[in-house]
């Protein structure tokens, strides 16, 4: 048993770096006995690539997957949907101003412009095995002939499944609502809309019950939330109005935030905008508002400042209201010990925590930073070069480069401070220069950096961004090995093997309806209007995944002006 | 009791004639009593239009609200679907040759366009009540608030709601296999092809495995079916083994035909052409085939000539072999005494035979032509003017006009036996020239005539031109009544209000894939290949229902041109 295992760590080691360590492990196993074997294994697949395996197909795992250098890997993508969705137009599906079909791509068709190197299998992922390096999957597909039953042996895993939508296990949400996650769930509302339209119609509906039908609440004041409620407002009054005038003035979309105001992740000037665009439109946006019970008929929500409940008729609801983990990634959490956490918790360089060769990218994950404060003995030490107890300003200078990108907190700290040069911390608390430092006056200098420390939104952007990262570590995982890219390694010797994940935000849009959009920019800039519609056109055209989507997307968008949407309920 | 459906008959008269009949009522009226009740009810609608319902919205109905005169009736339309959907292209629907979307056109659209003076409900008709003149609805949308049940009164009811598939009660067929009546049956099958692939290429699938998923099986080798084997080999050829190159040559297509030729409907050349190029495709034409048992792994058939049965393992079936009653109708020929029929009988003027003000139209009707040997003796009498119990040429001349419209079996026969010159007839059994018939030789010279009446098909081109005939009959209805168009009766006085319906056929296209086409044109003509594939795209493109169908479906083709066929599983 002893030797098998030994056999086994040591095949991985040969694995792992196939030409260079060759010489050496070949040498401790002649010396160790049972040298032969193992060498033989290694021998007959010399080059045996390390396997890949790479769960999801959405924004993190597909940008991952084209960036990775498929040639050094043999690659594995499992998930229960064979195609990327662009995630982002979701609430235009869900009222036909883009057609579900446009905005997703085959995964297959982006396997294929990869030359075929990678695998693909619909199925989902039932379980993570990470102590035997091994995932099992199965398929959705029941009513076809032989098993669908498989698992994977994996030498890296990639875990992207993304997230479930939070309920916060308010009764009747599951039964009743419909979510925004997935293409079905747009082509779901979709069609539940024109219900809501055609029911309302028929003779035998009294105005009471017109009005039911014809109420439409959404839940959540988030971009999707808001950009969902404004892009029914348009579909009523630009299409349905027409097609159903009886009922024109018996429509009603009440939007319920639990926050003082929607789009609160937002400047505060988008924010109070959107507010007021959709209180002229006739949205209701009932903010400090709790939903506490679902059921068909009904929705039961509590106003947070007086506590009075109330419950009012609807004909549907979307519910969108932030992320959970899903039920394989939290028996995985379980499983790595991770149990007193809501999501997987991943270093900055987007390795989960706990496990060896797993890492995960995406909404299904959160970089758990490393807090300064924790290191700040250890980087005092290595920084002391003379052992004298004290740094000058030198020796800080020289670690701060490496403070800087191990500890991004830091960065933000003094931005926020405005300290644009770093020797002002060096000021002791009268504001007076000092020459030397000691502990405690390092601690203290740093002590308030922590308190910058960034959870990043669950948004494509940051998954994509991980995705592309994490495919440039892969690519160079073999050179960084010998030639570390990262930041010093304080707690230990020499260096990281490559610079931590760091998000760079380029900004986010929430298209308010009526040709406007907001968006938020880079240093600040607030960008609201009619322009900056035509920028979000612009940009999310730019990003689609292939040339066909953009050219789906954009020829949807010129029918939308030419013909209007569609009502078939198709 | 009886003076209230006195009332009742009364004031459905008045209605049914506003202005003509009102005084001589009026006096029939005041002499039994009630009248004044009765006067000042029709009084306070002076002008009352009929009520025209329409039940279905696929080619009958929507060619006759096209042309309907909308401003002369008070018109509802019932159907379970909003939209009108251009079936002969959902066999490209299938395989994403065209999007589903594409094919489709809001019935509201449709009516808007006729500036809204029609009424539309989604909702299916469950009993048509010919007694009372009402039709009971149902809505299917059940999770909304409020009633979805009503009942419409009508003056003049359509009934175009189509015909269901037939499987000929073979067990298993509604459970195992798809059909392709239905937008959503193409969409359906459309995701199960796909899902077939992505289960076929599993890790866990052994190859015998893979040849059972990767089985496609067509029933009926009609024009539908022979459509769907095309367009799905296309797909798999040109599309889905670049993505699925593992499992490329386990691909089977099968279509099994329980008559001796596939499109036996078509010229022999057209089939004979068809069986060739499908055997060189590697499509498997089983002939002489009936289909006795389905199950979810297999498919069980007799071969005819022999008697033997096999079972083979199958991926996916569709089920194409024609149709039969739905429900509703199958209840409505049991209230008006059509009890013995298999399809609900029209007579030559789309009217259903046994109720009054009921018209029926497209695949749930069938016009059951007279029998001119029913009427031969009434024809003679009336020809006969002299009475003399014999027939002059003269006499019969100047009968045969309303012959040929009335019994247009006589033009085919006479077409058939190569008689131009109807004179013809006038010999005697040994070729003699005589100069008058008596009803002995009239019946003999007649006598085959009926061998040639033909049952219309059921094609989308059949109920076009039934639905807009019957909207011409509408429109001129008041008109008619004075000065009727139609043929003279030879069984009453007077003439029929109308022509009776006579359908033009403008030729029939079987899409044989790899861009070829077979068509049969009027005047017999055959034209097979690749410029017969380019007419179809144009007679296609020519016959969408409106500019924006016709803007996607041609924008779909090119799209499959350019970029291929799509295989996400939305």
């Amino acid at each position: 048993m002893a030797a098998s295992s030994f056999f086994n760590r040591v095949s991985k080691a040969l694995n792992s770096s196939p030409s260079s360590y060759k010489l050496v492990l070949l040498c401790t196993l002649t010396l160790s006995g049972g040298g032969v074997v193992a060498y033989s294994e290694s021998q007959s697949e010399p080059h045996r690539k390390k396997k890949v395996v790479v769960l999801g197909t959405g924004w993190a795992a597909t940008s991952f997957l084209k960036d990775l250098d498929v040639s050094i890997y043999d690659v594995q993508v499992v998930s229960p949907r064979n195609y990327f969705a662009f995630t982002p137009l979701l609430p235009s599906v869900t009222c036909g101003t883009v057609e579900a079909r446009s905005i997703v791509e085959p995964v297959r068709n982006i396997i294929k412009k990869r030359k075929g190197e990678i695998k693909f299998w619909e199925a989902e992922c039932v379980k993570i095995d990470a102590a035997n390096k091994k995932v099992s999957c199965r398929s959705n597909i029941d009513n076809l002939v032989g098993s669908g039953e498989f698992s994977l042996d994996y030498d890296l895993l990639v875990v992207a499944v993304g997230a479930q939508v939070n309920t916060f296990n308010t009764p009747g949400v599951k039964e009743n609502c419909h979510f925004l996650k997935d293409v079905e769930d747009a082509q779901k509302i979709r069609l539940s809309v024109i219900d809501c339209f055609e029911k309302a119609v028929l003779p035998s509906q009294s105005e009471e019950d017109q009005r039911s039908n014809l109420h439409f609440v959404v839940v959540g004041g988030g971009p999707t939330g808001v950009e969902f409620a404004a892009e029914l407002h348009d579909y009523v009054q630009e299409d349905l109005i027409q097609l159903y005038p009886t009922v024109k003035d018996l429509v009603k979309i009440t939007l319920i935030q639990s926050g003082d105001h929607i789009l609160n992740m937002f400047d505060e000037r988008i924010s109070s905008f959107a507010e007021k665009k959709f209180t002229r439109d006739g949205i209701e946006v009932q903010t400090g508002c709790r939903v506490v019970n679902v059921n068909d008929k009904e929705i039961t929500m509590k106003v947070k400042s007086t506590g009075e409940v109330c419950s009012v008729p609807h004909g549907l609801i979307v519910w969108s209201t932030g992320i959970s983990t899903i039920p394989v990634i939290r028996d995985f959490m379980e499983e790595i010990g991770q149990t007193k956490r809501h999501v997987l918790a991943t270093d900055e360089w987007l390795r989960v925590k706990g496990c060896e060769a797993v890492y995960a990218v995406g909404d299904c994950s959160t970089i758990v930073q490393r807090k300064i404060m924790d290191d700040v003995l250890a980087i005092f030490e290595t920084a002391d070069k003379d052992n004298s107890g004290t740094l000058t300003v030198e020796e800080f200078q020289d670690v701060m480069d490496d403070i800087l990108l191990r500890y991004p907190q830091v960065e933000h700290y003094l931005k926020k401070q405005h300290i644009y040069d770093f020797t002002m911390l060096w000021k002791d608390s009268q504001g007076n220069e000092r020459k030397e430092i000691d502990i405690e006056g390092f601690k203290l200098a740093l002590s308030q950096a922590d308190s910058q420390m960034k959870t990043l939104p669950a948004t494509a952007q940051v998954a994509a961004q991980q995705g592309t990262y994490l495919a440039r570590c892969f690519n160079s995982m073999d050179h960084c090995e010998q030639h570390p890219e990262g930041p010093r390694r304080f707690t230990g010797s020499g260096h990281h093997r490559f610079l931590p994940f760091r998000y760079k935000h380029f900004g986010q849009f929430a298209p308010l309806g009526g040709e406007q959009a907001a968006a938020e920019l880079p240093g600040d800039w607030v960008s609201i209007g009619h322009s900056t519609q035509w920028l979000w056109y612009s940009v999310y055209a730019s990003k689609q995944v292939s040339w066909r989507t953009r050219y789906l997307v954009v020829s949807d968008w010129a029918r939308r002006f030419v013909f209007g949407r569609d009502s078939s309920r198709v």
